[in-house]
């Protein structure tokens, strides 16, 4: 690279265009030859049903304690991929960027996705990259679109829970969400927090192979948090979900943040986390394989599906009541992803 | 929508997401009911290799003579599918708004997406939106990934062409950018200027019919117009590649507004061109179904492949000599889609 930031002709499709792409972007995601780069990339036929997904990431700032947007952009359409139970084949970058965006963030951002890819074992295999004035954009913008194949005959689906399900969560709630904000807001208590990004693509493996066809529901409580999650499946499914306020699994430093800044773990951001739903008879093993892996030491059983209804979240709290849960109102936290 | 502009609120995840999803974007793209509403789609089994491809969309002004960034974005990806021979199946859309962002005009951009997707034949399966603060981004940015199934045993890829093969293009060139830089900068000229923004899928087909295995090489030329493209393709392919100036095909109001601004048409970028290179046995055949098809009126063979080289680009100048082509070199017109 001759220049050590992002300049308006490295979005031109010309020379500088590929200067960029051949010593920078293809070798860093994907070591695909000059000579195989075309308008699509070309995939082997696939036995299986296909899932697609996609999402963009405008996380601000892009770089923060446990991650940054690159692995981030990853790991969160790897697990989109991962909800719907499928292996995912091929990912696709797209990037945009800001003139000026010094080259050695987008190497670090680069480097992060392939190091994510590569341990959710999936291929970066077509992209594109534009670049947009400075002042136009904030630094860099990533789309992630993904393809994954069904190789199994489960219906996963929001549409799913039934009655005398229990609701089962991978770990702690609010990481990922708090660690940004507190990066951002330059909080002095940041050196606790740490985003819980990951793929969980493996995890969902193993979910499907121990529970087979009682693993109803998946889904990653991304934006929104826990409670806008299980309402929307709430809904989809038209049940009523209760939660144990006791059950949910919070580390002590979220908990302490949220608590002084008046926000709630249960409706903050999680990028490494998932909802499963399962028929009662395999809670206690979907639970136990969830704690035997990576991603999962702190699993919990935090609720179940209670009744029949028009789409109703409420909690058992700690004090002995139950509340109403609704979905996340207005912007709580803006640019966590 | 109680809103009349785009808050950062519908970008959170919570109740003003779900607002505008279930209230404007999924009626207006792709008609899925909020139960069927899940993090990835999912679809049947294809016969066939798949072919994947993603492409970001940056243009300025939004709206244009001819189009605006919501055709644009559907028709590029579905070219990029057609590309490599594969009819399309599934697209992706990833909106990033702007704060402040007019409803009514993100309507017309859904509804143009829309539009374009039926002609192209194509649906809209899944999408992602997010929104940054007013000055983060520049009104809408749009991400379309698309999915599709090579339904043949063809290889079309950039290094197919062989020497003796002929270069054909559908249509006139650099109509697009002279259109979308015209509109920006309030030439006087502009009423005589359209982007030629369409889908090539079904024009593909033809080709794909008409030549069989003699059809060795499509591509699209957007950034950096037909010279880069060929010079691409001529890299690809250890290739020489010559054109004839004389039978280049140019609107005069594209020629007159290039010359006027000191730019060249070989260079500028096209939204619903295509070059393809086929067997010289096969040409005029290919010619004839360009010339068939709603897209292809003005279609011409402009060039030929000369000979094994390190990927050269020349061309016969309408005063006899002979010069050569390179890449575009920085940024000729930027954010032109």
């Amino acid at each position: 690279m001759t220049s050590d930031v992002i300049l308006l002709g490295h979005g031109s499709g010309g020379s500088l265009s590929h200067q960029l792409l051949d010593e920078l972007i293809v070798p860093l995601l994907c070591d695909l030859a000059p000579g195989d780069q075309n308008d699509a990339a070309v995939l082997p036929p696939q036995n299986g049903r296909l899932a697609f997904t996609t999402d963009s990431y405008v996380v601000e700032p892009v770089i923060f304690p446990g991650g940054n947007i690159g692995d981030l952009a990853i790991n969160g359409t790897v697990n989109d991929l991962a909800m719907a139970g499928a292996r995912p084949l091929a990912i696709s970058v797209g990037l945009i960027l800001e003139e000026g965006l010094p080259v050695a963030e987008l190497k670090t951002i680069l480097g992060a996705m392939k190091e994510a890819a590569q341990k959710a074992r999936v291929a970066i295999v077509t992209g594109d990259t534009k670049v947009v004035p400075r002042g136009k954009a904030d630094k860099i913008f990533i789309n992630t679109s993904g393809v994954g194949v069904i190789e199994h005959d489960l219906d996963i689906r929001g549409s799913g829970a039934q009655v005398g399900d229990k609701i089962l969560i991978n770990g702690t709630l609010g990481d990922h969400g708090m660690a940004v904000l507190a990066r951002r807001e330059g909080l002095a208590l940041e050196t606790d927090l740490c985003s819980d990004s990951a793929s969980l693509n493996h995890l969902v493996d193993e979910l499907i192979s121990v529970c087979g066809a009682d693993l109803h529901v998946l889904r990653d409580p991304t934006r929104g948090g826990v409670a806008t999650t299980l309402k929307e499946i709430a809904r989809q499914s038209q049940v009523e979900i209760t939660l144990d306020e006791l059950a949910l699994p919070v580390r002590s430093e979220v908990s302490g943040v949220c608590s002084i800044l008046g926000l709630d773990p249960l409706f903050v951001a999680n990028e490494g986390k998932l909802l499963a739903i399962v028929a009662p008879q395999q809670a206690e093993a979907a639970l136990a394989a969830m704690q035997m892996h990576r991603e999962g030491s702190d699993a919990a059983i935090i609720g179940e599906v209670t009744a029949v209804a028009d789409g109703k979240v409420r909690m058992r709290t700690s004090i002995g009541g139950v509340r109403s849960i609704e979905m996340l109102a207005g912007e709580q936290l803006p640019r966590i992803c």
